[in-house]
């Protein structure tokens, strides 16, 4: 959900006002919004925060670098040290007051962190400071790592990521499954997790039923892909596919899941890996982690046509995607299994059942491949809403030439429906590979 | 959850305790568990139920009725009208203080139950208070209803049921749903039922866990089903099977189920059906509610044999149930989707992307062929924990001859393993009656 300009969302997104202006949207006590000078005067009253700084407060730097959608950030730089501070605002950030969406993220962002920082340490921000009146977080600030997406765009290979992810995805989805929680401590977080319901409203809106429907909030690369924005519309099998996905969405609480892992949210250098921004997390079905990555991964390598100085410019970078792309589905896979057959707590495939491991592993097997399945339709569906919704990827976004924009976007939306469409029967992910690398030769034929 | 006997449970199932004392269990300030003066001195400072009964406290008579495993029952009568009290222990009845329970389940009951009273209005008891610190219920006393597990073994045809249970399911179901409820109301009541995870663990434990391994809680007909009961320990594909039950039993949070839905929760009489006992409420798969109904039918056709006079003494009871079974399913599965294609207002299958018909039709059909699927999985596994498991059920236990009954149970493990194995490719309801009846003349033949 990044790069949409403000006024425009804002004028796309009005909600209703009374008599011309607009409500005020009511917050909790002790809550304000800061702003830089704000910021200073709230660190300068934490002594933990003031020593991780160094110096006096008349000695930090603070600059607001938010990029995303939803809340402010800043960056406080001083003598000895700095910090990321991230405060909530009661609306999206992008839209305005026009629409309010509730506080309580920054609650949920840092439930989830502090689940994650335990299951997977070092491959999330540390959490220094949470303020619940409010709604603030600080916590270490990531240099010089960048945002993925943008290394991706300028064809940055990163040689650590695909391990990284891995444990990542491994660990924080295993641990809070009922694989790893006894029933009741993990009934007791869905119940917490329940509350975040706006931000799960924002993926069912906008990303299991705006696309497929005619909505103010789409939009595409227009007028070339005006067909297949009409063809998805009209097409029901793939309705009633990413309708099952909701319904399963709405319903299951397999893990608690990060609930918006693009490459957006994902910070690296050459040999770190940081998972940002989980204030989307709830409990789910861990396929819609697993496959949105994936498919934010197949989103870039379609990409990619459009970044390069000339044909075949960006050759290595694809097949470097490529490449990272079953090292993540398979090291996942074997890590998951991995922790299933070590110590574990949970009330899901009782050990006293499953004595004979030859009968564990056949159980083990079918659940991987239910969620390779539940994987690629996720991930496909994450793929179209990139291209028909409301929310644009710099990765497609920052392709100048509309013509050419438009015949990436399309190859997207070809593999993203096949995924969906044939989740069941596609038999592993080097299937998957070896049909984007025929979509890109194809449609390359057709342009 | 009927019928054992006190003393023997509690021998099997006791807890340890601190230097051969019991550990007393520690009640929230308010609660105590009332005698039947206690709930005359009760009723009398309740003015609205005092009107009910009429006279003054000295002419109402009170007794104890229940019969269940779990609380105490008080049927109280007036000389205006009557009440059926219902008071939650700290720890389950039949099994004494050796095994504690949460009160609270007097809590999930109510308000269970007043869902219920919306959904379905005249299908369960009216009730007519709740006191939130004794943790009891004083509701409608059903008269002349009985518990319909005993009119069966009586052989007893209930005429109305099938129409009054398919309204009851149907309603139930569909209006705490995905598609009746918009996720953020669902979500809020879904994390109030998440707390009900000592009943719940009931669940988990004795239907799809204990009746699989060597558990001290197990019982069954001995030593005529020691064989049976040791090759379901080592039926590895059964094991995997109940165990991906079991997930979704603990994951999918389709609708607000009645959770223990068998005939022993249920009262009628020739026109009138009442649901009774929602104290196992929580959000679960649908085909749980669906599954245990029609699995405990089954299980009560098997168990005819043994209730018969002579050869064939039962052969139109027989009849009559099996005719009821595809009534019930065929009618909730027509019913549910009427529902559906009625107005709603929840978020899964959203009518704006179904404004055809045909299309909506076969998500549909669909969606009940995996709820069709999941009701034969979630029902076989409850006739497997009524032959092996802790708790049976009356219509086998009333069979004195050890070797009849065995007879029996053996047919009904042999179906309920078909049924969860094959799940997915039993094509119709019809198809299961065919099978039920076969497996009996088959398993005559040898008897």
């Amino acid at each position: 959900m990044r790069r949409a300009g403000r006024r425009e969302v804002r004028k796309r997104y009005a909600l209703p006002r009374q008599g011309g202006q607009p409500v005020p949207i009511a917050t909790p006590p002790g809550y304000r919004p800061l702003d830089e000078r704000g910021i200073v005067d709230y660190l300068a009253t934490l002594p933990d925060l003031s020593a991780r700084l160094g110096g006096a407060p008349g000695d930090w730097r603070v600059g607001e670098v938010g990029d995303g959608n939803l809340n402010v950030v800043f960056i406080v730089e001083g003598p000895a040290g700095d910090l990321c501070v991230k405060q909530a605002l009661p609306y999206v950030r992008v839209a305005g007051e026009s629409w309010p969406m509730p506080l309580e993220r920054a609650f949920f962002e840092h439930r989830a962190s502090t689940a994650q920082a335990t299951h997977a340490p070092g491959l999330v921000p540390r959490i220094h400071h949470y303020d619940p009146q409010l709604y603030l977080i600080a916590m270490e600030r990531l240099h010089p790592h960048v945002i993925m997406r943008r290394g991706m765009i300028d064809g940055v290979i990163y040689p650590s990521f695909a391990g990284h992810i891995v444990e990542y995805l491994a660990q924080t989805l295993f641990q809070t499954s009922d694989l790893a929680v006894p029933a009741g401590r993990k009934k007791a977080e869905v119940a917490v997790f329940c509350a975040n319901t706006e931000l799960c409203r924002i993926t069912e809106d906008l990303i299991f039923t705006d696309p497929y429907m005619v909505h103010e909030r789409n939009r595409w690369t227009s007028p070339q892909l005006d067909d297949a924005a009409r063809a998805i519309r009209g097409d029901a099998p793939l309705k009633r596919a990413v309708s099952q996905l909701k319904a399963r969405f709405l319903c299951d609480t397999q893990a608690l899941l990060h609930g918006d892992l693009h490459t957006g949210s994902i910070m690296v250098t050459e040999d770190d890996t940081r998972v940002i921004d989980p204030e989307f997390a709830f409990y789910g079905p861990i396929g819609f982690d697993v496959g949105k990555l994936i498919g934010n991964l197949l989103l870039a390598y379609f990409a990619q046509a459009g970044h390069e100085a000339g044909p075949g410019g960006r050759d290595a970078y694809r097949a470097w995607i490529l490449g990272i792309i079953p090292e993540i589905w398979n090291g996942f896979a074997a890590r998951f299994v991995e922790l299933w057959n070590g110590p574990r707590a949970g009330d899901a495939w009782p050990p006293a059942l499953f004595g004979d491991a030859g009968s564990l592993q056949i159980a083990q097997a079918d659940y991987m491949r239910r969620l390779f399945a539940d994987s690629l339709g996720f991930g496909g569906a994450s793929m179209i809403r990139r291209t028909l919704g409301f929310a644009h990827n710099a990765d497609f976004e920052r392709i100048a030439d509309k013509d050419r924009r438009a015949a990436c976007e399309r190859l997207n939306l070809q593999l993203a429906r096949e995924l969906i469409l044939n989740a069941a029967s596609i038999g592993s992910i080097e299937a998957v590979i070896e049909r984007a690398v025929e979509i890109r030769r194809e449609g390359s034929a057709f342009s």
